[in-house]
């Protein structure tokens, strides 16, 4: 009895689903039914685009959909995240097979089993020991970047398929030069479809739905129409193609056979060679991958007021591309699109991506020989215009005007990825942006404070009319003190000194100095002793409680114990008092 | 006559030997010719055996104290370093060409002039673009875990010259071990003269100097005296190997044949090959170089509150070491033992380098043939009671006391120079450090704040009894928002609103906050969205000018600009009133 209580407190634990279910009520389930077919429906043809993105066979991408998404269900706490194959990572997974491979196929098709199975530990690891803090350190800027620059060069690599041109794969720069001097070799018929498919599709999202909404269909109802579009274009144009019999009379390339099967769990991958090889480029892809879910299942999660567990979903996301290995497909994440339809179509919980690994289920089973005569350029139009919302000019913009150094980390990301390849550049961006952040704590905001008349507040004197006192010299430190400032900090300090040579009291104004490390430390040590020598007195002010803690057992702390006081104001009233009684007491008249 | 004026305004900036002279006067002469003479007395032993301890033969010590301390006393910014060859530098140079030169005793030799030709370029450099904060990426944790790290390197080096044991050269723990392998090969009359020598030099320092005092004797006549222990023994041990013949008679290994020259300035060394090979070694011999000689630099000056200009500092060591290369001679950099005697017996300006150097200059013109005696166990034991010194024990457990990080990068920078070399173990340590630095500041200080009753101070609720509103959420973040830790800002927040399920005002008090990148905006515009969406406001509270500035212009800025307050307190105020008005006002009684 008791035994089962137990079990139904610690499931939902470990199935978080559960708790969704109870949480979400009975009500739930009719949501989650129409979300579900709604994203099957836009997920069918996606998928297999991906895959083939990837360079793998389109069904592919369609059992990247099926298990992936039901291991999220069970294992996630984002009740909407949608997970399966994804347009950058299926960039990363071609980029890191083809050095790989060298063009043997079954290495291509067994390295991206690898790419998943090794990303899968890797994020269950680090979820088990709780190490999610480290995948911060991929700045947004540097995503931002990173996901532009990928986005374009998926882009570039479509417009080949689009135009019926057939290129070795090469950087961007490369294509497009190939693409110039092989323009006379464009295949009209390839074009007419990619073109048609490419304009019905940009179509089919925003002026539609103001369309239908200008007409008077509700909103939810036009939303809903709206995004079964490309599924109506594959359809029409797989239609069109098989009529006018365009593969045999004008040599259209089309998607072929694709086996009619579910995919068998296998655990045939560990056996594989490359997991040396591929570590690298795996770990950069389940870490894009994660990074990618995590901001959008917080973004999605804050505006129900849900909550999402870093950790956990390292966990949810490594399981998820361990099925998607077991399943011998690619790696998966939570992907922008369908997240963002689950959310927008009103899914309350993962019963709805089980809904839609269901159905993939079906396709996959049952429908894949409809595919056949699918043209290669159309699943390039339906790439170009997912991806081509990736390229996010505006935010660059955002980000520049707000911080010149997160802009540059972006921009040469961005340009990194474009010119280096997608894994040097997105290294190079991580980088770069630990180098800004480590020089600008390297340069931190110091100033040299004086009381604003009549008041208890002390501001920066070359911002504000501010009174001194010229025997003291007061300097507020903005920054935590260690190794890469502390010379920057003395650098200051002794340059102030040396500048007012009447100095006999030295306040350090602690307010945002978090914590100092031993390299501060010894810094101060060296600088108290040096004052001392010189006959300056150091004294502290408004010394944080942790800094505080620390100081006291150190040399320094306690030969300024007595000179350390609560507040600005308290130290420059001592100082006013002290030199008072000294003119007193002094010998001077 | 106006442009001799103005040469006498610019010249003492170009070179601050002669304002350094200018400002301590006539007086100056003396005290710094007694300082020349005692560095020189010291020196030449000294140097001698670092060019030993780097594979070099022993005159090149002698003209690396020659040329490179005459170029920094011309442009050094410090009175009183000492430049010249040094036992850390000596040990890197001698890895950095062991690979290098594969046993070719040529390549050894121009390998050297190479590392200080493109050492000094490379310091040179960085201080003409004023890049001199770069160099403060090595911590001082890392900077004591490699140096004592080294200095245990260096004496297991010497244990075979102390003991006449032949060995190949290996890590420390190869060495160990083919001692004692070899014990059996022990050379008595080398032993004898390497442990006579070791407890002389070190009875002939604090021991001998104590008992000089306790006698009479004055303090500084006692350091004098002190100073010269080295040159007495090796002038005694010189005397008895000739006198016992020891060399021919028992097989002692000697200095043997020392030219008599001068060095002599050329450039030959641009010609040389491997400039390629040695720049990543040549960067870190120049780097350490560097931060140990601008440490011990600012140390000594604040004593005498003088300054050091720390980008002037990276052009005269950088010339000295160009000036090293010029001699055909090692890199060079601010000795710790030299430069301390030199400020101990009262050098005043460089005046005493550059007599120190004329003296040393002297012994190599002309005295080089009395060196032929000296036993090689003599200069192993001068080594090793040079760097014992630098085995800074008590140091690294004040370190590990105060911080438990900079300790573990301490001890891993240490064991990794052990272990796995000095150059992989120094970049181990400067990569763990600045990690660790990242992890800290990814997990920020972040606390709940509550009113102490009756007063305008806010504080921790979980380290004092603090009033709280249970409509109010006031969390004070005390580190710089930026991306390693938005995540854990948000997360610190998301926790506690959903524990708190009456929060209707979310105030964060930003005291602490010295700056937030883009990531932190995003992560913030995120969350004041997503709290809209569940009814909560954000407030802002104690926002520094430099934040408050950026903010302005962004959407969350404009959004929260009418509630943002200048401190906690008034933010507080304005909740209650808000809190009472609504309750004056609502519906209910």
């Amino acid at each position: 009895m008791s035994g089962g209580a137990r079990a139904w407190q610690i499931l939902p634990r470990l199935l978080p689903l559960l708790g969704q279910l109870r949480a979400a009520g009975r009500s739930a389930w009719a949501d989650d039914l129409i979300a579900g077919i709604i994203m099957a429906v836009l997920l069918v043809p996606q998928s297999m685009a991906y895959a083939v993105l990837a360079g793998l066979p389109p069904e592919m991408g369609l059992y990247a959909s099926i298990t992936p998404p039901l291991a999220y269900a069970l294992f996630g706490t984002s009740r909407v995240l949608g997970v399966g194959p994804v347009a950058v990572l299926a960039l990363m997974v071609a980029s890191a097979l083809n050095d790989y491979s060298a063009g043997d196929r079954q290495l291509w098709l067994s390295g991206a089993v690898i790419l998943a199975a090794e990303g899968g530990l890797f994020l269950s690891l680090l979820g088990a020991f709780r190490l999610g803090v480290l995948v911060n350190f991929i700045s947004h800027p540097v995503l931002s970047g990173f996901t532009s620059g990928a986005a374009m060069l998926i882009i570039t690599s479509q417009i080949n398929h689009l135009l019926g041109i057939d290129l070795a794969r090469g950087d961007v720069f490369e294509t497009l030069q190939a693409l110039i001097s092989h323009f006379g070799e464009l295949h009209v018929p390839t074009l007419t479809f990619g073109l048609v498919a490419l304009i019905v599709l940009l179509a089919g999202r925003s002026p539609l739905r103001r369309l239908l909404q200008r007409v008077g269909m509700a909103a939810r109802s036009a939303m809903l129409i709206v995004r079964t579009i490309p599924l109506v274009v594959v359809i029409l144009a797989t239609l069109a193609a098989a009529l006018l019999n365009v593969e045999s009379t004008y040599g259209l390339a089309v998607v072929g056979t694709v086996p009619a099967r579910l995919p068998v769990p296998s655990l045939g991958f560990l056996s594989a060679p490359g997991w040396h090889a591929l570590l690298p480029s795996a770990v950069l892809i389940a870490l894009v991958g994660y990074v990618e879910s995590v901001s959008l299942a917080k973004v999605l999660a804050a505006r129900r007021r849900q909550k999402v567990d870093v950790n956990r979903e390292l966990i949810a996301l490594g399981l998820s591309n361990l099925a998607a290995a077991a399943a011998g497909t690619m790696p998966v994440a939570g992907g922008f699109s369908r997240s963002v339809v689950n959310f927008d179509v009103g899914a309350r919980t993962q019963l709805a991506g089980i809904i839609t690994a269901g159905l993939i289920g079906v396709v996959a089973l049952f429908f894949t020989g409809w595919f056949y005569y699918l043209p290669d350029a159309v699943l390039a139009a339906i790439i170009v215009v997912a991806v081509a919302q990736l390229i996010d000019v505006a935010g660059a913009r955002r980000v520049w005007a707000y911080d010149r150094a997160d802009g540059a980390a972006l921009a040469v990301t961005c340009v990194a990825v474009l010119g280096l390849g997608i894994e040097l550049g997105l290294l190079m961006g991580i980088v770069l942006s630990l180098a800004l952040y480590l020089w600008r704590t390297g340069h931190p905001h110091i100033v040299v404070v004086g009381r604003l008349p009549g008041t208890e507040h002390f501001r920066n004197v070359n911002r504000y009319v501010a009174q001194t006192n010229p025997r003291v010299l007061a300097v507020r430190i903005d920054e935590s003190i260690y190794f890469a400032n502390a010379a920057q900090v003395e650098d200051f300090i002794t340059r102030h000194l040396a500048a007012a040579p009447d100095t006999q009291e030295l306040l350090l104004v602690m307010a945002a100095v978090n914590y100092i490390d031993a390299s501060g430390l010894e810094m101060l040590e060296h600088l108290e002793e040096g004052l001392a020598y010189a006959g300056i007195v150091l004294y502290l002010a408004e010394v944080k409680g942790p800094v505080q803690d620390r100081l006291r057992h150190t040399r320094l702390g306690q030969r300024v114990a007595e000179r350390t006081y609560l507040t600005t104001g308290q130290a420059f009233d001592a100082f006013a008092n002290a030199g008072r009684s000294k003119r007193l007491n002094g010998v001077d008249p």
